[in-house]
């Protein structure tokens, strides 16, 4: 199933409109959500708090948050619901870059029923590859999950068949995250994750798992990924999930460190 | 006046699809046009060469462009419209970041009319600064006018009390443009500008001006604007405009400079 609702400027629509400020410029914020089977959001408040620093970085007034907490508290999950999109944007406005002082906010619900969630379906690990598309570095919207996505749609391009997923580095061959998912490796018991401080988005499971667990955030190359004892990926909506291979070379995947990572994919799958 | 038409796969609307490419992803193109006073586009082959270009980069089919070019063969231009605003969607698919193979494309005109032009009600020049917002360097989307435009929504903000226009310096701190023109500088008697190789939009008048004289397109830092005969900029909308002030000092406008922008003004002034 696939559905939308969408808010505009608090009212209740199934369109969109036409000189939107996320559709003209990208301005706005999106978070992908899994849902529990009563059709809850556990990890709410890791959601939430990104988009709360989002709306700060993009100079959206602060109340915007309860508008989006207010809005969800009205919706009626449609049944078979496994995850939800929302997507805000500044609304709509005169010509041209300069911000409203007051945005009329739209927002939408997209809800969704996922394929069986990646870390069931590939418990053996992802196969990967480096993505040929470097991210550009812009701190101002590191971390933050934005409305500006074309390099994810070229990354996502760029694929080469039998690919779960990528690795994505930075302008300057640093690692940053997957096409799609953060980035870790294992190494003598230490979980690392590369620094976000510069590119990348700093996912919902990042920060959960950096609350389980002490995480070292580091800048780091590929050759890191080759000497770690186990290498994994998170999202949202799939979880803790190992990689087998990169690039056709096999990863280590040590029993320590693959036991700390089941240990860890429980924990989080308690959540739903 | 402003009014908006779309074409949402073929068909003609007044409305936007919610779960459009552009607006989740910006996943698209735009062109800023201005219209003759029969509401002729006369720098199209300027607008049609970037807007292939971009279609090319984004992995569009190429007949796409035809698409556009039909879309505004069958437009009636309102009354006063003196400019139109192009943008352009991998319309609507699947969710996920992979590219449809054949996207049904959207397509929306803005027409719209403009304050008197920049080039005429500002003849002594642009009051400017150097924008504290540096520009990412993402090679694959340089040049192009694409809907990832949150880099210049946070330089509009940044904007002073005052400015006209600012500077945009990349991540090394090397010239860019402006936050919504191109840039150029006269030393000599040689024209200049910032290689857009990493960043930065390839206007229709710095391409027009590469036709009509030779540019050099180069690195360059701010100091050289300090040192050089006279700053100016250009945008489809405003022609070219001197800079006047760079961050509260007065920039030379020397004569023999100034006399060269004046002949070029009015040989884009009477293309339209």
């Amino acid at each position: 199933m696939s559905s939308v609702i969408c808010q505009l400027a608090g009212q209740w629509a199934d369109h969109w409109p036409a000189l939107d400020r996320g559709l003209q410029y990208g301005d706005g914020l999106f978070e992908t959500i899994r849902l529990d089977s009563r059709g809850g959001m556990p990890l709410r408040e890791y959601h939430f708090e990104r988009l709360q620093q989002g709306l700060q970085r993009l100079y959206f007034p602060s109340q915007v948050l309860d508008q989006v907490i207010l809005s969800w508290q009205q919706l009626s999950i449609p049944d078979g619901a496994t995850g939800v999109k929302l997507l805000l944007t500044r609304g709509e406005a005169a010509r041209g870059y300069a911000i409203p002082a007051i945005p009329a906010v739209n927002l939408q619900w997209q809800f969704f029923t996922s394929p069986e969630w990646r870390w069931k379906s590939k418990p053996e690990g992802l196969v990967t590859g480096v993505n040929p598309v470097r991210l550009g570095n812009q701190p101002l919207l590191a971390g933050l999950k934005h409305l500006n996505r074309l390099e994810q749609v070229l990354a996502r391009q760029a694929f080469q068949p039998g690919w779960d997923e990528s690795l994505m580095l930075d302008q300057d061959d640093l690692l940053v995250e997957g096409c799609m998912s953060n980035l870790y490796w294992i190494k003598n018991g230490t979980i690392f994750t590369p620094s976000l401080a510069k590119a990348g988005v700093n996912g919902v499971i990042r920060r959960w798992l950096s609350a389980q667990r002490s995480i070292l955030e580091t800048e780091a190359r590929l050759d890191e990924l080759y000497q770690a004892d186990l290498v994994f990926m998170s999202n949202a909506l799939n979880g803790l999930v190992p990689i087998a291979a990169l690039d056709g070379q096999s990863l280590s995947q040590a029993p320590a460190a693959l036991a700390e990572l089941r240990a860890l994919q429980s924990e989080l799958e308690a959540c739903f």
